[in-house]
């Protein structure tokens, strides 16, 4: 039963739920560390100063290295979930992105795990004894399941959803719960439960949506591994915003039963869950922990193919040898993404180009305007009724991010069961068309715009010639200052098409060499937002642009994007989710990101 | 344009289709027999009577053995192309199940293929030659395209299906529309377009539908291998009712690029594309022939899965030794299946028990009645808008069966956007607990109807123990008489579960010893409708049911069902088409099919 409906006000509710997380954080022991009272705008070197020196250590360990320390017994369980607890802890106190921690239930389960160890002297699992950090909505049996509405606090999980019994099968500890926009439709994360969760390496920027918790505790290493959701981007923008890895997955591979939201029942576009994780090795072992159990003995709406293991899906060449074709697509052409994100795709295929292994073309959009119509017209086909229900419930505001994508967003409508039928007609012969542009780039096969009919042998012949991956931002700019995240599209694109999509960091951060381009002018309404957001760069580097704003205007804002990490997309074919992660490994392994 | 917005009556646009269709069979040479005057119920026997022996050899060939003939230049291309024409054309004139041959371009292609064989020494691709018959709704470039529907007639195809192009390239001719009924929501075959399509074994009987065309062509052997669609059960009836081979196979593995049909963009219950044929190899042939084409290259919807050989399929127990355990699932709880169905289902459990490698458990039903409630339900969600208004379009009748599935189905309205996520997230539910039921057969496992967390650890270690495939009915009875199969569940059930199923002969038909259960009380309105069709039985058999109705009713119905083919269905788990039909193979071994 929700708080609102016992009769609370949405202000109860929110201090309510804010003093459980803040007693949740002083359960921890030993007890996590005050904050100074004048933190810097950059909060990621903190933990090191505050925190005990093996805190930091084993906290900075990725995950990978983490399960063979705990696998050999050179770690208890008991010692890492406590350093994860403390960080997380004192994460929260930084950025805001814990909705509560779990320390009695995460060290008895920690407990458990050190003495099966004792007894059998062996894991009891390929996650034995790893904390895993997850996003609120996904359920956790006997505690709250709110999705970022005031209306739903107080709902308990009658069960944990099927993803966490899997995870906890093999091995895994639940200690930290994180938090999640109004409406888990934001590319950043605000409530009014919880407030905003801020970007750890610039506070004044988003830490982005709407895994936006998971996001900022990753990035700040209160977790190495952690559990996030994605329709239009949630889990790879705040990957992206604090330059952690986070895969997108193809949809209907990992189980979504148990999961808080609206529109249950939706299909047209298909959610999926995935990881956030300090390293791709922690991407790869969660997808290959879930799917090596066959989750689809249990929910039936997943596609029963196993984990490939990496290593040997890229293409051969006629001789043998390895090749990966990426095409590099820089611009949607409807917003061109700002400086610092030029120069990261720029930097990356200097290094890549003229290796071997690796031909780099360009890769153009093709209708990216269309797909974001169709994609934001059948989001909330119900006219977003079930939202509104959930938020006007408890007389709560709405957010900001809550208004753009819902009460201003133009293609919202409620639809009929036909109106609905034909736009999903619309997204087939949109996927059909992308297809096909995707066939035709570096190939003789004609492309989507082209007339002729598709002679149905030819790709056969020319596969070994296609593009392989896309190499793309993750949006139009760094994260942006909060409540800015405006624009959807170079990560729901993707969503539309249902192609994997990974974020991965590429070691740069913005800094004085990312200059705004005085001279140019937007091409459409989005593109002017997006452009002045650059002015924040003009300021920064002391530039004044055409159209700068007031001093006034921006008087806290000379240090906008200072230190926000570049990261990039990488896309793959529908269901090539693990030749996707190869290719990743290659990139990283040329470039020695 | 359709010829009824050119002003036509229906009553003249269903006589210009005929004629068509009887103009293209006049082209055929040589030329088609004519028919008899005094046709007997059974016409099977009489192609071979009415045609050439070359042709009757090669028309009651497989599919594997013709292939194998053409592709050593035993057979040319030309000859059993002719064949066909000639048998097919016939065909129609016996059951009515063509809607136009196409010897103009089939010949022209067969010939273009004995030149390439000529030039080349080689067959074009591994469907070098061989015929294969089509659904007119599948779309072929400038031929008519009418679902069925009065008002349609006269649209063109703009270009071949994705599906016939793949074909095509292999090597297959097109020679052969089949008829289908209105609306294509029949599970029998009659539009005011074409008439009825009659059952070849007994004329009395329906052909099945909707591929009821393809059905009564392929029973005949005017069709060695035919391309049938499902959504309810459309390509199992027919086979079914002509005792051959047709596979539904699981969604998204097959092309539904270029169909014409209602309610395209409608995804809640998927129709699939698959094929029927004379043969076992032939449903292999034709999977595997698209499949290793790569159609997810062109169509995005489908899964990028290859189609695994045969062969090594089926489980290994410890001792590495052959299993397959088959739940057999007799009767839904609903409407008993005809004594001549339990007797086909016994007499090959009976053959089956005892043989090392299969073992036999019961397989109980798990709420059937529900299943048939949500996909019911979500057939028609704009309210049978579309099929309204392409059948009042025209002025032409509703069909009996048009009828019962839209006007008579009380489960069929308009539902909005939220009705319809409410009934889907009901469909995923169910879904859930009917395989939480199949783990639970014959193991520990705890099933749909039982309390308690699954432990999901569990399954892994029993699933060497799990049923492997269902083996049920296809229907509740033989080929019933017309307008007379209103009973969708025993297929529907698994569209609504996206199981694979494959139907296929048992070798017995219906005769004497299949007398009806004189003391069985009905269990509800749909079993006494399906009970009293058994009736027919007591005439045939001569013995006076106790309501059975006055022999003026019945005058012309002594043999009703004499001669109908006792077809089975086998069916599998999600996305294991192969597995399905190598255990099928096995069976068939055992069992001496």
């Amino acid at each position: 039963m929700s708080l609102t409906t016992q009769g609370m006000s949405w202000q109860d509710v929110a201090a309510t739920a804010q003093k459980h997380r803040d007693d949740t954080i002083a359960q921890v022991e030993p007890a996590v560390p005050d904050t100074p009272i004048d933190l810097p705008k950059n909060v990621t070197g903190l933990p090191s100063q505050l925190l005990p020196k093996e805190v930091v250590q084993i906290t900075e360990t990725t995950p990978e290295t983490l399960l063979s320390q705990l696998s050999t017994g050179e770690l208890t369980s008991t010692a890492v979930t406590t350093a994860f607890l403390q960080r997380a802890g004192l994460a929260s106190k930084l950025v805001n992105c814990i909705t509560e921690l779990l320390p009695t239930r995460a060290l008895a389960r920690a407990k458990a795990l050190d003495d099966y160890y004792a007894t059998h002297n062996k894991p009891i699992g390929p996650l034995h004894g790893l904390p895993i950090s997850v996003k609120e909505h996904i359920s956790m049996r006997d505690l709250d399941l709110n999705a970022g509405f005031i209306s739903w606090v107080g709902q308990k999980g009658t069960s944990d959803a099927l993803i966490l019994r899997l995870l906890w099968n093999a091995g895994a500890i639940f200690y930290a719960r994180t938090t999640e926009p109004q409406t888990l439709m934001h590319l950043e994360t605000s409530s009014n439960i919880f407030g905003v969760t801020v970007n750890p390496f610039n506070t004044s920027l988003t830490s982005g949506g709407s895994s936006g918790g998971e996001g900022a505790l990753v990035g700040l290493r209160g977790s190495c591994l952690g559990i996030g959701t994605d329709i239009g981007g949630s889990i790879r923008s705040p990957a992206a915003n604090q330059g952690v890895f986070g895969l997108r997955p193809s949809s209907y591979r990992l189980p979504l039963d148990g999961f808080a939201a609206t529109m249950i029942g939706e299909e047209h576009i298909v959610p999926v869950v995935g990881p956030l994780s300090t390293s791709l090795e922690g991407i790869k072992v969660f997808m290959k922990v879930l799917i090596d159990q066959k989750p689809w003995l249990h929910d039936p709406m997943l596609v029963p193919f196993p984990w490939k293991p990496t290593g040997d899906l890229l293409r051969r060449d006629t001789a043998g040898k390895r090749k990966l074709r990426i095409g590099v697509l820089r611009d949607d052409d409807i917003v061109r993404p700002h400086p610092p994100i030029l120069r990261g795709i720029n930097t990356l295929v200097s290094k890549l180009s003229g290796h071997p292994d690796i031909e780099i073309v360009d890769f153009p959009a093709y209708k990216h305007d269309d797909a974001w119509r169709i994609i934001s017209s059948l989001y909330f086909a119900d006219g977003a009724a079930e939202e509104q229900e959930a938020i006007d419930a408890s007389g709560e505001p709405w957010r900001p991010l809550s208004n753009l994508i819902i009460k201003e967003n133009p293609n919202m409508k409620a639809l009929s069961v036909t109106e609905v039928w034909r736009l999903t007609g619309e997204r087939d012969v949109y996927r059909a068309a992308y297809t096909k542009h995707w066939n035709s780039i570096g190939t003789s096969l004609p492309g989507a715009g082209q007339e002729g009919e598709l002679d149905v042998a030819a790709p056969l012949a020319k596969e070994m010639a296609m593009v392989d991956v896309i190499l793309c931002p993750v949006g139009p700019g760094c994260a942006p200052p909060l409540d800015c995240a405006r624009y959807w599209n170079y990560t729901s694109q993707w969503n539309l098409l249902d192609y994997p999509a990974v974020v991965f960091p590429t070691g740069l951060y913005c800094g004085a060499e990312d200059k705004a381009d005085e001279t140019y002018t937007p091409r459409n309404e989005k593109d002017r937002y997006n452009h002045e957001l650059c002015e924040y760069f003009s300021f920064f580097i002391g530039v004044l642009g055409k159209k700068r704003r007031t001093d006034a205007d921006h008087s806290d804002k000379p240090e906008t994007y200072v230190d926000a990490p570049i990261s990039l997309q990488l896309v793959g074919r529908r269901y090539e989710d693990e030749k996707l992660i190869e290719a990743l490994e290659l990139i990283m392994e040329v470039a020695k990101l």
